[in-house]
């Protein structure tokens, strides 16, 4: 079994979200139109579905993220799980416990979901296999390898403010080497037929033969950014920083930050797009992060909805029926666009 | 816009509760009274109201104070709210991001209500001027400007057990100069009409000026507790203390620490306050603390209902109707008195 | 009044779960037949009972450990109740506040129950007997003095898979010296008359006179594992450990280290038990911990379910009557086998 195919159960449905390699076109789709009709209970005036009522989600996350947890617990609690935050660096791991065992442990409490981020790439899969079937696994991040929940939100972003991803090209600028976002992105890109992507960074931060991803590598913001549809920056890690990638900051600013000027190559209506926290003044320039084609705030309202449907489809939730909404080359920006 | 007319909104209801410079005596009574619906309900088998069902409540402490974030924490899960709890210095803005990008985040997550200690003065005002209509602000503690929950507490335990204050000569006793807990405090005596207001300190922890708040100043205890209704004793932060303003903790004992020998010069039956944690042997003495003068733990029981009542208040639950309660100088004492 | 005295109210049921000492056969045996009405429960779609709803449970651990406060958090939250978690040793005690001080203010503001874990041997009782009547006392250990909810859950777990304790020989290997889970384990099996306990240590790792205890000591693994129906094995602290007690980690798991060779010595249907986090490779060996004689992972899952028993007995809930189940004597294993 590869690490694909542990995420579906016998009958093809999604039991654990841990990459978007091997996901199909329904997949993807059947979240997305999930996460719409979440976005509809956020502006009601009570703020809660029944879905996961009685349920323990576990936030286990080996590396600290503030925002990332708190966007998985606001998710799990408006579904009205109970949510139990663990950051087991200081806690039984340091006492000598395997990743395994406290897995096990909190298995053995009947908890249902776990919310994993660890540094380390698989950590999340292997944690899936090792789980009896009634218990989920969503990935959060795990090393360098995938964050599937941060490319489903950048898809709904996309597919909110641009319409069908088909149509786009789409660029993707920093720190590829590194990126589980950027990773991700490019498998959701993919199967949802994106006319073109691309990838801009200097040499030291593409991966050998990107190429054999699909996508197209460029080391010129001019180049790359030309007529594309959607801008999607990446953070570049400070502390991952060291001299041996990065000449200098104001450097990187110059040729890769997003400034105003260099948007201006991309097409008039093309969407700038960040997975936050931003480093202003060194991937982005706060004149573009704030000004009217950003939609980095919109993305971290659908990152909720898009949470909230993961947990609630692999939980067994019901999926929104596909067939009862009509022709999906229609569905676009006018069915999708946020109030 | 001034800093205390953003609290309010078009029809001069409380909108955010930011400061109490600003208030009138209608609005401090008004939270006065929702606060006493709420010591009914914590005395109650279930200590619940579903005043803020579906809402999201995110307590945002840039300082850390586990004592002041606990009463928070409790106020809006017995009004059935979901609660955030961040200490955002060891997160994301320690990563770069600005205070106002995360909380555009958290606001874009479609949360209610930001519960903000900062140790800036000014930062919830800052918040409270950015965030869009529905969002709400309550200021746990800003720098040395205002501290305005912590003064309503104060002012709902003086009306519980000594009735109307305008009546009433109170002193605050400490350090005047760095306290946003005296702050509020003198302005919430004066918009109630206290009869006078001492403050009493050493010179070098009294404001220049400080007659203009409106107070009268003493350096000594004598003098200045003679025939007093209130004592409230001021928490000296030690971690400010570093020899220029107080000579040592010892003297500062001698001179100002409350004993029983002290608090005979106030009247017979003046009551002693402190907004907590104690110093114990530097500005109180465990006898006068736990003394029959003393108030200090019904402060931090009338502290969960003022929180609530705020939170109610501003997040649009309807106030206690005033006029059905008959005529407000008769009311005190009586009408308040704890069980 | 003793300490064991002040966990029973006039009517000698149980007020506070302070310690296994004084406990009488019948005490034991309610909690263990509540617990299983919640075995029952965590098996359900919705594993919520309404027992605490509208209480606030305090997890107030001056000690860290993550492992036995989220199994609290998650009893409590089954239970419906508000759950509030604080670790004294970072907030107010640092700023010179007394033990008594934190907990007097927790309890004005209207909390239930304190589930406290401290250092010092005997913090749980002066919090008992401080307290006003109404608030319950759970001690989640206390120094080297007593951890009676982890005792508690060994019995349900030697009862489910052994049947009644009174025809069983149980051995304890390990820092009998430092071990408050010990201390509670012996008192547990003393008070449901286990045929014979033993306790296996290296000499200095055996408190001066323990056969006062009613225990058999032994030095060697051999003789002491001889026929036993239990080996329950004790973490060894790893932190405690400094070359004065044990010589090296390698010599206490050649002597004492719980491997296959030495488990045989045991009866061949014994169970092993582990409070856990583990130490794999120094008191036990990987292929008995996950061996098919092992019990550790069960323990924890009766764990989450004795803890709510503790929590409902105490807090007033009705208890599982008694009369209604028959014959003591015959309840055993078949009618507590975990599914």
């Amino acid at each position: 079994m590869t690490s694909t195919d542990i995420q579906f159960d016998a009958q093809g449905q999604l039991k654990h979200f841990l990459t978007i390699e091997g996901l199909k076109r329904d997949h993807i789709l059947q979240i997305l139109d999930t996460a719409q009709s979440f976005i509809t209970l956020a502006k009601k005036e009570i703020k809660k579905a029944p879905l996961l009522r009685g349920k323990t989600v576990v936030n286990l996350f080996f590396e600290s993220s503030t925002r990332t947890r708190t966007t998985f617990e606001i998710a799990a609690k408006r579904l009205s799980a109970d949510v139990i935050n663990l950051n087991p660096q200081h806690s039984a791991t340091s006492k000598g416990e395997t990743l395994l065992d406290t897995v096990n442990n909190l298995e053995a409490m009947h908890t249902d979901l776990f919310v994993v981020r660890h540094p380390n790439s698989g950590a999340a899969n292997l944690i899936a296999k090792h789980v009896p079937p009634h218990v989920r696994i969503i990935n959060a991040g795990d090393g360098r390898h995938a964050h599937p929940t941060q490319a489903m939100l950048d898809m709904f972003t996309i597919r909110a403010h641009k319409g069908d991803v088909a149509n786009l090209r789409v660029a993707i600028v920093g720190d590829i080497l590194h990126s589980r976002v950027a990773r991700s992105q490019i498998h959701a890109l993919a199967a949802l037929g994106a006319a073109q992507v691309r990838v801009i960074a200097p040499k030291t931060l593409l991966p050998t033969e990107v190429e054999r991803l699909g996508v197209h590598p460029y080391t010129d913001m001019h180049e790359g950014l030309h007529d594309v549809d959607v801008v999607i920056m990446l953070r570049l890690q400070r502390e991952r920083m060291n001299g041996a990638f990065v000449p200098s900051e104001q450097e990187f600013f110059n040729l890769y930050g997003l400034t105003a000027d260099k948007l201006a190559y991309a097409k008039q209506d093309a969407i700038v797009m960040h997975p936050g926290p931003m480093n202003r003044g060194l991937e982005i320039d706060s004149s573009v992060a704030d000004g009217p084609q950003s939609v980095i705030l919109p993305q971290v309202t659908y990152g909720i909805a898009v949470r909230m449907a993961v947990m609630a489809l692999i939980m067994g939730g019901k999926p929104v029926a596909r067939k009862r909404r009509g022709n999906r080359s229609t569905r676009g920006s006018d069915e999708t666009t946020p109030a």
